[in-house]
């Protein structure tokens, strides 16, 4: 084991950064990742992996060449021996020492094949995914859709354990955000019409690249055909050079920034075919991932299934503004269904066509970001990766939020304050902080209007996943709908007193320029009011000092002459009682199912059963998320028994605790493993009428409580109002040796 | 007032049972509903209404005919007197009598007019509801989707307090339902692969009847127009006979189930033609309700968006069949988006393009339909609507549930057990339980497979609206995907011991039947093994005493002579471990969207002012379903007042109550007028630092609370565990003749 992390990191860096593209890095971030084997019983060591710089492949590639290149002059040589009637002796001896390179070779080879398979530990991680994966799917925490008829990719049902932490998350998203902090939470459709779309950018550019097999029609994402041919040659094509290995890594470092021609380019110059048929391929193009309907029977009004719900915010500005009296700032909430028509869809739970979002879109005035309860998390520290420290090649490094905002690393403290709070709902939920960094996009990964965008990036066996965004987005979604609809959708701000302000004004003369310009004219008085101030008080000084100035007008393409008599430029001051602006928005956008699928993976972990003889698996969900808080268990099929574990039932249920009562004759352990099996935090077993053992998975430390007090007490750990520290303080623990403990 | 509410009811029933088409009940009851005009302030009043009768309505017609006829008479009379000379007087007179006929033929059709508008109370219906809803619209509780670019028909937000509302209950719903009845709850995606709507139908059947401008090509429902038709007639022409009156509600009253000629037939009988350009209409065709597009690229892949979400129960019948052990019965439910794209969406928000469903699908053996906790609802007694009932022409009744089961009402002890669950779960909410009725499904109502169904029916403005459906649907559903996809979706139910089971077993000869029917012996030995138990015994018994029978082959469409020596039939005696069987399904399906705008209807009323000046809303929501459940004011503004309110909302917070602060200038009596309008039950004004009044909604009753015990008060009494009354007695009195009570 090496401990070396992030080497592998630097350098691929390092390289990239010399390149003329280095929009390559969030791509980067995925493919090499950091992906660690997971040990699921010592959750301390996760962060370390089995490990080869990729110097050493590098060097063991070269070898392996020159290796080659040596054995084929050697045996070229032994020809010429042999055609040249040498000694036996000789071409014996030559046989011999060519043997010997071979050898040599095939080491290499055995080298640089381990190099390749560690370097990402992709077995190991392959290995831990399939083994959390066949949990979740044989427990029904997700079933693929539609099995019986053979499934669709890309979508999932979410089975009664995996809905009820899923609708717990959501409880807990709407007590940590909607309530806490007064959010205004709406609930728009699902199906929305194409002009919303257009005027969001998505009818336009909501695309990946489409490749089709020329004969059969069959679709592939062009990305993916090329990102699969590199990893191919590179994991199991040993006679590929050095060169052409960093060529190919180097393509897969930049493959989500190649245009469909630079992808069409490199499929054609790979001899890239159809992989089910070996067909030609068309050339990349453009395919919209929005599921397209139409609404009503006419043909005539075409819909799309929403890609995210924020449009249905945006659109509502002007209403919710009303609603929370005209002031700013406040925030917008919404969670439900969005749609993504995947041309392949890969990457099991992460990667499907119908998910569920939760947004935040908060309201705020561009002059003023401040946040009245920024304080309430200045202090919190946690791993955070600048820009600065992804392009110099460092890594991710623990700061505190306060001295990211005051070294204006973070934008502001609105979009802190909201960094903050995701790192607290993710943690809460159970999400490992080691392995959750907030990473910022690099300027060439934000929209053009982006202020500063932040992802939480989860850690999973498939690398870092981008699991929420936090971007602070201007005032671009507002601007897009009041210029598409009409409607003014923007804020005022009313002074207390009238303001004077300083306004420019610019009055060209339009006798003189008619007379100077002509059929011009008309351009040259439209370049004069498009000046900006610093532009306009240039020219009236040296208008004032020369008489005349030279000033460009880029729609005449030339530059002409303007003399003091053709304009007037001057400050006036103007009194304003209001301030008209379009506020800024900074939207938190939370993946419910990518964060619920980490949640499952760092919460997974197999400890040997009591008789060692099998390794039993166990989700260490808190109680917050736990699916079922509570299993009750007769300690023998006694009707006495059962009847106290009904009872027992009864009371969690009126309690609002969800709980599973477990009657069958199955030994106790076997019972407590299957409910470890499904994260159920609380197990209650009966074994006399009036007290009873409650058992925590974790530590199984078991405890004594009366029959009429368990509810009460489940209650209180389940909904976080105390932990099971405080309940082993306060009851007595139960330590039997009896046959209840036996797991 | 007149309270005799059924009358009209009953005579369009009667006569209608007299009709060859009866299955027209349903249509009935929602056209000619049993609309009250609702007096808010009075609740007690509701259910009585201004009212004449169809009778009456019918003899005024006839003697306006009469009248009208009478006058032409006499104008021709009068013309015949001219113009043969008679004297002055004599026409005088004669004019004098037709005057008086015209001003008789005035008031009888002032009567008739006053007749058609007060049947059925539509304007006193209208008022109430342009009331209710410009309060929800106006305070967002909904919000028309897209509104900044003109909306969508059929398509609503729902707003801050609107979406409070639905989380609230659909959070009840899961308490009531998979909480305390240990359901399993899934959830699948939306999109749905066109196979699975094959198999249950949807794709064949989904459909309305559709008519297009032969010119525009607009649209419209068949049904639509036909009824605006006669509904325009019967309003508005006073002229129509009393015999065309009659056919014209008639037709009104098997709109429903006229076939696509029949009603095409109509249209052209009646002339109907397209209302917006009066260009001719196409005959009508189905046009599918379901919203389609494409999975994938490929174009090769059609889906839908689910219309409801039974189906993706259904399909996982398996795998939660062995989730729950192989043990039945048991239930599952999901709450998620349904989508219908209608022709013409009307009824505001009742009848919408995306509507939340909550759907509960209980497998049950078909050989043993009784239900555990049957006993905990047999002595609930509210309004049913047996079939019985509603053919013979009565009304509603209060029944037990105990009775309509022991009296072979409803079919069986789960569906009963549903049923009142449904009712408790409606009445909890705040429906009014004098306006809600459970109607059985006349038999031509429900699909043949159906054993029994039952419509949950809350009345508002619009009628008695169906928001519930309750259905035994037998084994049709599993049926219908066993046979579409292969997967045996069946339960098994193993014999403590083997059973010995008597089975019948045929045994053609196949010689003899060949010499006998050369050709046609296949069919005959069909037709003799698929012969039921009583067929084959009878044969048997024939062939025993009398050698040979006659026997009917449908397949070869005539009667064949079967001999003993063809066939032997017995019945033999097998050994069977288990017994394997397709389980019934009981279907409690839930419109949720209904069921809320029924409870803003239901919650709404209006009071004065203290001043009297004006009428102010109120929403009697109970705190289960209130948006907000408590709002905080400061008296005055002043600060330490204003640290105060912080600081009790705070700890509301914290305790997951949701609240809001008004710490505006306005007077206390507008902030409490604005808070009702939202339906938040109670108000905490902060007059002082140490002790604070809370004052609830509907009595205004104050209480005088500490500052630290308000949030443990309004968690209590917001959660259930105990009443306003309770409160009362324990807390002292606030009566303060100041001005914080002036509402």
């Amino acid at each position: 084991m090496n401990p070396h992390k992030n080497i592998y990191f630097i350098d691929m860096l390092s390289g990239l950064h010399q390149s003329p593209i280095i929009s390559n890095l969030k791509t980067l971030s995925v493919i090499i990742g950091t992906i660690s084997p997971i040990s699921p019983i010592q959750p301390q060591i996760i962060l370390r992996r089995n490990f080869i710089s990729p110097m050493a492949e590098e060097s063991l590639r070269r070898s392996l060449a020159e290796k080659q290149s040596t054995i084929e002059a050697r045996g070229n040589a032994i020809r010429e021996l042999k055609s040249s009637g040498a000694s036996k002796s000789e071409i014996d001896d030559a046989v011999k020492a060519l043997n010997a390179l071979k050898l040599e070779k095939t080491s290499i080879e055995n080298q640089l094949k381990a190099s390749i398979s560690s370097s990402g530990g992709g077995d190991t991680n392959d290995a831990f995914r399939q083994a959390v994966v066949n949990t979740l799917e044989r427990r029904l925490f997700f079933i693929p859709s539609f099995k019986i008829y053979r499934g669709v990719a890309g979508l999932y049902d979410y089975g009664p354990p995996g809905c009820a932490v899923k609708s717990n998350v959501l409880a807990f998203w709407r007590q940590h955000f909607v309530l806490e902090e007064d959010m205004l939470e709406v609930d728009c459709p699902c199906v929305t019409p194409e002009v919303v779309l257009k005027a969001s950018g998505h009818v336009d550019k909501f695309t990946d690249l489409m490749v089709k097999d020329e004969k059969t029609g069959n679709c592939y994402r062009a990305d993916h055909l090329l990102k699969d041919y590199c990893k191919e040659k590179l994991e199991n094509d040993l006679s590929i050079s050095a060169d052409k290995a960093a060529e190919l890594k180097h393509v897969l470092a930049i493959l989500d920034d190649l245009s469909g021609e630079q992808l069409g380019a490199k499929l054609k110059e790979y001899g890239i075919v159809a992989p089910d048929t070996k067909n030609p391929l068309s050339d990349p193009y453009p395919f919209n991932l929005m599921f397209q309907t139409q609404i009503g029977p006419s043909g005539a009004s075409t819909g799309y299934m929403r890609p995210e719900t924020a449009q249905g915010i945006f659109v509502n500005f002007k209403d919710l503004y009303y609603y929370n009296g005209n002031k700013l700032p406040f925030a917008a909430a919404q969670i439900g269904q969005a749609f993504r028509n995947e041309i392949s869809p890969r990457q099991g739970l992460l990667r499907v066509r119908e998910f569920t979002l939760a947004e935040i879109e908060h309201f705020v005035d561009p002059d003023d970001k401040s946040h009245p309860k920024y304080s309430e998390v200045a202090n919190l520290k946690f791993l955070m990766f600048p820009r600065g420290e992804q392009l110099s090649g460092q890594s991710a490094k623990r700061l505190s939020l306060g001295e990211a905002v005051s070294e204006g690393i973070v934008n502001n403290q609105t979009l802190a304050y909201f960094i903050g709070r995701v790192y607290l709902f993710l943690t809460r939920l159970g999400i490992n902080e080691e392995r959750l960094r907030f990473r910022q996009h690099l300027p060439n990964e934000m929209a053009h209007y982006a202020a500063d965008c932040w992802d939480a990036e989860i850690e999973s066996s498939y690398g870092w996943i981008e699991c929420v965004g936090i971007a602070d987005r201007s005032a671009y979604d507002l601007r897009a709908h009041t210029d598409k609809s009409g409607a003014q959708l923007v804020a005022q701000e009313k002074f207390a007193a009238p303001k004077e302000v300083e306004k420019l004004v610019i009055t060209p003369v339009k006798k003189e320029l008619g007379l100077a310009f002509k059929g011009s004219q008309k351009m040259v008085v439209e370049a004069l009011e498009a000046m900006n101030e610093k532009e306009a008080m240039d020219m009236k000084a040296a208008l004032e000092t020369k008489g005349e100035v030279d000033f460009k007008v880029c729609t005449l393409e030339k530059t002409v002459t303007i003399k003091k008599s053709m304009v007037s430029i001057s400050k006036e001051k103007k009194k304003e009682h209001q301030r008209v602006f379009t506020p800024s928005v900074i939207e938190p956008s939370f993946g419910i199912g990518r964060i619920i699928y980490c949640l499952y993976e760092h919460s997974f972990y197999m400890r040997p059963s009591k008789a060692g003889d099998e390794q039993l698996n166990v989700f260490r969900f808190p109680p917050l998320v736990a699916p079922i808080k509570c299993s009750v268990f007769p300690l023998v099929q006694n009707q006495q028994y059962e009847e106290v574990a009904k009872q027992i039932s009864r009371s969690l249920t009126a309690a609002g605790i969800s709980n599973k009562k477990d009657i069958t004759g199955t030994s106790i352990g076997k019972r407590y493993a299957r409910t470890d099996e499904l994260g159920v935090p609380f197990a209650v077993t009966v074994d006399s009428t009036s007290s009873v053992t409650i058992r925590e998975r974790d530590s199984k430390d078991q405890i004594r409580v009366n029959v009429d007090e368990v509810a009460a007490v489940i209650k209180e750990v389940s909904e976080g109002r105390c932990t099971w520290a405080d309940i082993l303080q306060k009851y007595p623990a139960h330590t039997s040796a009896s046959a209840d403990d036996e797991n």
